[in-house]
C-alpha cells in the first residue's frame, strides 16, 4: 500500500531543492508590467526632477534681493514675463526682476527662490516681499529626487502601482522581466466529461479540477493551458501527455495518483525515463500527491478528489510557483480565533480543514474530500499538526484565509 | 483661494451619494472568471454528487450481507465483475455478491455500501469480510453534496478558486457577471510628456499618473484606458474630453485643478453643463481634488503632483471603484506599530503618509508632493487626523499596507 509515506515538512523540503527559479526573460511594456518581477537592474535614465522647478505657482526671483525684507520695508521686484510648465524658456533675470512662475515650470538660470503667490502684493508690474526668501525655497532641484545613473529599482524587484510611478517618472516604457511559469494541466480519468454545453453524461462528473488549478495560477503569476482531451484510464494516453512535456515549466496533473490499479502516472513518469521524486504524503486530504521531474520539466500529481486537488494546491503547488516565479510568498491573512465546536481527527497525518468564520469563532466546513459544498463557503482553513487528533471548544487556532 | 475646502470624511459621503454600482451585465466563460462579480442568482443544475458513488476503492455489496460479520464468522461474497468510474453500468448484483469498485465509480442499483479494499481478504473469486458494514458507508450520496435547483451563488457573489470549483461541479462554463467599470484616464498640462522612445525635451516631465492610475484600476477590478493626446492647458482641450464621457463610467483627470489660471477642470466641467459635486478638500496631501458629475458620468480631478494623485486615487478613487463594482473594499493589511521618529506636521488637514517600516518601527518616506522617490519604497502609509500636528516617536500608528 502506501509503505514510502513522507511527511508534510519533508515534501516541502524536496520540493525546495527540485524547483529552480525562472531565468527567462521577456519585455513588456510599462502598461502591463503590474505583477511582473524585474530580471535585472533598472539604473535612473534622468535627473528627476530634470530642471530646477517651482513647487508652488508664484514668482521666482533671486533669494539674494530678499535680504531684509519686513513689511515696514518691503522688497520691490519687478515682474518681467510669465513661464508656465512645459513651455520652452527664453527669459533671463537681472538682480531686482522676478518673473511668474506657475508650479512645474523651469526656473530661469541662476534664479534660486520662488515666493508663493499668496504670501506678496502685487501692485500693477511689481511685487512686494515682506519676508526674506531661503536659498532654493518652494524649488524643486534638479537631481534632487532621483539622481541619473542610481539603482532605480533592482533586479526581482515586483512591479507595484508606486513603483510604476518611479518607473514612467524616468521614461522608462519597456521592462525586462521574468517570463511568467506556464503549465500545462491535465485532468484524468475516462468519468471526467468537460464543462460545456453537453449535459453530464451517467456516470461521469464535469472536470473540476483543471479551472480552480487554472485560477490558482492566475492567482500567483503563472499561465496555464488545459489539455485537451481529457486522459483515459490508459497508460498510453498519460505517456503522450510527456511528448509535449520542453513546452512547459510544469505539468500538473490531477487524478489517477492513489495506489491502485488506476495509479498510472507514477507508472508514465517511469516508462518515460522521469523521475518520481514522492509519492504518498502524511496528510488529510491528500495523501495520494506525487512530485516529480521529467528531464527540466516539473511534474505534479495532485489528488483527483476536488478538495483534496485544492488543498495541496494552495499548501504546495502554490508556494512552489511563486518561488519560481521571483515572487515573494502569498501574503495571506492569518487570525488567531477560537474554536466553534470541537473537532475530532484521525491523529498521524497533517490535516487541512478548511474553516468558515462566524461572530469570531471557527467552524470547520470541511465534509469530505468529495464534498464539493465545502468550497461555496470556506473562508480559510487551519492546519492541525500531526500527532493531534483532537482539538477543543474555543482553543485557539491560526485561520489561513484563502486568496 | 480656496474657500469651500471640505474634510475627507465629507468628500467620501459626497462620493458614496454620488456613484452607482454598475447594473450593465456581460457573459464570461468560466476560465476568464476568476474576480468577477454574479450578476444574477445561479442555481445547480443537477444533484452533486448525480449517482451513488464509491468514495473508496473497494468492493460494493448490501450492507444486510454483512450483518454479524466477525473475524470468527467473515461474511463471504462472490465477486461479480469490476466497476470502473465513468463507464456505462451493466452489472446487477444478488444478495451474497460483490462487485469491485473504484474510487468515483456508480454503485450498482440498490447497492448501499463499499467496504475498502485493504479492509478484506481476497481469495480466488470470494471477498471475506470480519466487520459489518453501515448503510451507505463509504458512499457518496447522490445529491448529498449539492442538490439540483438549489441556490448555488448568490447575486453580487465574487468569484474566487473555490467557488469556480463549485460552479464546474455543476457543470456551468458560461456565467453572467457584471461588466467592469471603464474609466478614460486623461492626464493634462503643457509640460506633460508620454513615456516612451523619445528623450524628455526641455521643460517637460514624463507622464506618471496615467500609468499609476492604470495600474489601481486594473488591482481593483476597473478596466482604464488612457487619453491621447495629453491636454494642452486651454480649455478648448479640456472641453473636448466629454464628447467621450458618455462611452466611460467615469473620467478620471489628472493635473489642472488647483486654484490659479490653470483651474481649468472646474471651469470646463460647468462650460459643458456638468456638476462640481467638491473641489478642494483639507487633506495633505491632494488639497486640490475635484469630483464631479457630467450626464451620467463621473469625473474625477486628481491632483497633477504624482504623490498627491497617487493618494487620492488610494484613499478616494479606489474604495468608490470597488464600490462601483460590487466589489468588498480591499482586504488591506494593517498594523499597529511604533513610530521609529518624531513626526511635525500641519495641524488642519487630514494627512496621508508614506512609510516604511524596518525592524518593526514606522519610517515616514514622504518627502514632499513632488518627490517620485517615496513612490519606490514606500510600503503603506498612515492616517494622522487633523487636529494632531505632532506624533512623538515610539506613539502607535496604524499603518495601511499599500497594494
Amino acid at each position: 500500500m502506501w509503505n514510502k509515506l513522507i511527511e508534510f515538512e519533508e515534501a516541502e523540503k524536496l520540493i525546495k531543492n527540485t524547483i529552480k527559479e525562472i531565468t527567462a526573460t521577456e519585455t513588456v511594456h510599462l502598461k502591463n508590467a503590474l505583477g511582473r518581477v524585474l530580471a535585472k537592474d533598472v539604473l535612473a535614465h534622468l535627473d528627476i526632477p530634470s530642471f530646477n522647478r517651482a513647487t508652488m505657482d508664484g514668482f521666482a526671483l533671486y533669494s539674494k534681493d530678499t535680504e531684509g525684507a519686513s513689511s515696514n520695508k518691503p522688497v520691490i521686484l519687478n515682474i518681467k514675463g510669465k513661464i508656465w510648465p512645459g513651455t520652452p524658456l527664453e527669459i533671463k533675470l537681472n538682480s531686482g526682476e522676478c518673473v511668474k512662475i506657475a508650479t512645474g515650470a523651469t526656473l530661469p538660470k541662476g534664479v534660486d527662490a520662488v515666493v508663493k503667490q499668496e504670501d506678496v502684493e502685487v501692485e500693477a508690474n511689481k511685487i512686494f516681499i515682506t519676508e526674506p526668501l531661503k536659498q532654493w525655497e518652494n524649488v524643486g532641484l534638479k537631481g534632487g529626487d532621483i539622481k541619473r545613473g542610481e539603482l532605480l529599482l533592482g533586479r526581482g524587484t515586483l512591479i507595484t502601482p508606486g513603483r510604476i510611478a518611479g518607473l514612467a517618472a524616468c521614461g522608462i516604457a519597456e521592462l525586462l522581466v521574468y517570463k511568467k511559469p506556464n503549465l500545462l494541466i491535465v485532468a484524468s480519468g475516462s468519468e471526467i466529461q468537460s464543462v460545456g454545453k453537453e449535459p453530464l453524461m451517467p456516470g461521469k462528473v464535469f472536470d473540476i479540477n483543471s479551472y480552480t488549478i487554472l485560477s490558482l495560477l492566475t492567482l500567483n503569476g503563472a499561465c496555464g493551458v488545459i489539455y485537451s482531451p481529457y486522459l483515459k484510464d490508459t497508460i498510453e494516453d498519460f505517456i503522450k501527455v510527456f511528448l509535449e512535456a520542453e513546452k512547459y515549466d510544469g505539468i500538473i496533473f490531477s487524478g489517477s495518483t492513489s495506489i491502485g490499479e488506476r495509479d498510472l502516472l507514477a507508472k508514465a513518469i517511469l516508462e518515460v525515463g522521469g523521475e518520481v521524486i514522492f509519492h504518498g504524503v502524511n496528510t488529510m486530504p491528500g495523501k495520494p500527491t506525487l512530485f516529480g521531474k521529467y528531464k527540466e520539466t516539473i511534474i505534479w500529481g495532485l489528488p483527483g478528489f476536488p478538495t483534496s486537488c485544492f488543498m495541496i494546491a494552495y499548501t504546495m503547488l502554490v508556494p512552489a510557483l511563486r518561488k519560481v516565479g521571483h515572487l515573494e510568498p502569498f501574503p495571506v491573512r492569518r487570525e488567531m480565533l477560537p474554536m466553534g465546536e470541537a473537532l475530532k481527527l484521525p491523529s498521524l497525518p497533517t490535516k487541512f480543514i478548511t474553516v468558515n468564520v462566524k461572530d469570531k469563532k471557527v467552524f470547520p466546513v470541511f465534509k469530505g474530500s468529495s464534498m464539493i459544498s465545502s468550497f461555496l463557503s470556506a473562508q480559510g482553513y487551519v492546519v492541525i499538526p500531526r500527532g493531534v487528533s483532537q482539538v477543543e471548544k474555543d482553543s485557539l487556532v491560526e485561520v489561513i484565509f484563502l486568496q
